[in-house]
């Protein structure tokens, strides 16, 4: 089975690559992009029912940094 | 309107990031993991009535290295 989480910084978490990414947008002429966040997508390849809470336990032991991350986990 | 865009390396380029996350995965006692893929997921705050081809077009100028990566789009 495979699952599939994001990994975002929290609202209020200042993202500097997504503003490098908002920045370099409108410097290509893509105007109209009022803002951009930058976070992360894992896939992961997991042994037959594996359960959401053992994924939740990898998040958050390892996958995010719940201090400043919120994480979501989509079971595929 | 938003837009979710994700990029993962292509199958068959060697993900170092995700090999990390896998083994550091194992130390930790999650066992049965197969396989760790990671890329980036990026959340677009754009105009109304942005078209898909437009967030494409952002994807294959700035977003995505499209020699080793693919991207998907998702307009929210």
């Amino acid at each position: 089975m495979k699952a599939r989480v994001h990994v975002m910084l929290k609202d209020g978490v200042l993202d500097p690559q997504g503003e490098a990414v908002r920045h370099a947008l409108g410097s290509l002429g893509f105007d109209g992009v009022a803002g951009v966040r930058q976070g992360k997508v894992i896939e992961l390849e997991l042994a037959e029912g594996t359960t959401e809470a053992t994924v939740g336990e990898m998040c958050e032991k390892l996958l995010a940094n719940t201090v400043i991350e919120s994480y979501r986990i989509e079971l595929l």
